[in-house]
């Protein structure tokens, strides 16, 4: 009967709307996909073989290759762990060990099973502090904000009008429950202006923060009560809502960029917070490598769209007001998860 | 190694932390699980069996039962729909159908991959203003509000402070992109207030609205192009981040209380938009029936947590500001999926 078809390309559909359309006075709105697919080459920026993780698990049950790509966080968050994964890496660490739990609309987590497999030497202790950064005037060069749509100076975030304005609609709001949100490099970040907060061992002035959230797919390190922050050596991906508590209570170090579906396709755990109760139900893992350590032909090769450039703020405004023709009510607005920077593989010369 | 606990329930944990810890000034702050663990037997409200479907798959493949159940709508949201899809179940009309559609972080959808299975007569045809309602002082009465903790007039959400405010926290943050979120019995909504917005059609002045929202596992109708909206015979379900843009623009007509796993985990299709490129891939779907149609013997029972009383506040609370042992940093605020209504099964005589 009808085909339901709530998703950003309907080109086939398009090629149906009579050529009248065309001659309307109303712009045609592009999808996001669309002014994706239309940017520029100089709007993709190459990510470093040596920023990416290529996770291998033993093929399913079809004999079907699964490989999950993972992006590390750029500088100056989760630097620490991600020193750490560089070495459980390079040491093969991971190899022989599972995937060990899957809780729906939450989390896939990874690591030695057995919990007493040896560390490699050298791995350092990282302290919580590291869970966030405090911002300085040079990191906001690298900030996208909306209502710049360029480098900016650190301003608030646009929220919504909450009044009537004639022949004026209110602007779209990025916000979300953060001051601020943004994107450094590839990856979604927040920000919280000074406040008093209250931690676990009472008030306490912070001053500006900024870290990197959790949204589907982003890749966190593991660990035990504060003050454990983990090693790296075990790690989970999101594959739910946005667990937005997690965020400054864990480090992110990284984003899934390609074959998140082997991993939240997985069935979930039946033991508690998802666990797998036998060892049959785990997924063993081949090898996890830096792709730099790869032989040159085996390595895959991706970019990612500038969060700097014009065609980026077309695309994330293009997210939160959605008029491509599907739609008939655009949202005016969307939270950091739903503007997932665009990657993609880069074609074989 | 060390094993990743970032979730709720910690009781192993706690119970290692050692009983100096009982003894200091901090109270203790239970986590969301717990508070709703505690709940008075009052604070449950039955979910009706002729507001229920339960659609079952075929057994998988290693023949496990496989059973999905849909809480409906309450009024005023959808009901047209939900009318047309209480026809569609007592015709058996989805015996027989299949899951068609498996989109990663986005839906999972089901009906009649052959787009040739003839509708039962007399589905209506519903506008598409149904998509949202228009809010009246009545319906306030039910709708949970933070700030007020109860029944109350609408008033303004909180918005994050933006200052330090000397030993004050700032108030947690319910909000989102919209004016002001809650919930309507055991549904998450949102509402916005008067204001021009721009349609496809040229901006036109809304006036306050009030509609289902898009969360994890809720539950919407698939439709063609404006102005068609679905008849109710495809349905898709959430299975990733909450798509903000959807909202206001297809029909909500439940939310999925038990048996998502059976969907989210299913393997990704490969065609566009996820749909499965071969008949093998599809997931029969044995039936799909009202609870209250089913022998009494057969009847699972539900219930929700009451949004209106003080339990749930207390729960709404500690998701957004998460102070159990494992968290060192509360968020100082949720958005509406991040507060899932606690569901559970009613345990027999």
């Amino acid at each position: 009967m009808q085909k339901l078809t709530i998703v950003a390309s309907l080109a086939t559909l398009l090629s149906t709307i009579p050529a009248i359309a065309q001659e309307a006075e109303k712009p045609e709105f592009p999808s996001p996909n669309e002014i994706v697919d239309k940017a520029a080459p100089e709007q993709w920026r190459a990510i470093a073989a040596s920023d990416l993780l290529v996770m291998q698990l033993v093929p399913d049950a079809a004999g079907k290759d699964r490989r999950v790509v993972i992006q590390l966080m750029p500088e100056p968050f989760s630097q620490g762990w991600i020193r750490n994964i560089r070495k459980l890496a390079a040491a093969n660490w991971w190899d022989g060990t599972s995937i060990n739990r899957v809780q729906d609309n939450y989390v896939v987590q990874w690591g030695d099973a057995s919990e007493e497999k040896a560390l490699p030497e050298g791995l350092e202790t990282v302290p919580e502090s590291e869970y966030t950064s405090t911002y300085n005037a040079g990191l906001f060069d690298f900030v996208w904000r909306y209502d710049g749509r360029q480098k900016a100076e650190f301003t608030e975030i646009p929220r919504p009008s909450l009044v009537s304005e004639a022949n004026k609609a209110p602007p779209p709001n990025f916000g979300d429950i953060f001051d601020a949100v943004g994107f450094i490099g590839s990856m979604p970040i927040a920000m919280t202006y000074s406040r008093q907060v209250e931690y676990r061992v009472g008030r306490v002035n912070k001053p500006n923060q900024i870290w990197p959230v959790h949204c589907y797919g982003m890749v966190g390190v593991g660990r035990n009560l504060s003050p454990d922050t983990g090693s790296g050596a075990e790690l989970y991906t999101v594959i739910g809502h946005a667990p937005r508590h997690l965020d400054r209570n864990i480090a992110v170090v990284g984003r899934i960029i390609e074959g998140i579906e082997h991993l939240s396709s997985l069935p979930r755990g039946t033991g508690p917070l998802g666990f797998y109760e036998t060892a049959d139900e785990r997924v063993p893992i081949q090898s996890i490598r830096l792709v730099s350590d790869l032989p040159t032909a085996d390595q895959p090769r991706f970019e990612y769209l500038s969060t700097e450039g014009e065609t980026f703020a077309q695309y994330a405004d293009a997210r939160a007001n959605r008029r491509d023709p599907f739609f008939i009510m655009p949202a005016g607005g969307a939270d950091i998860c739903n503007i997932p920077v665009p990657v993609r593989r880069v074609k074989g010369e």
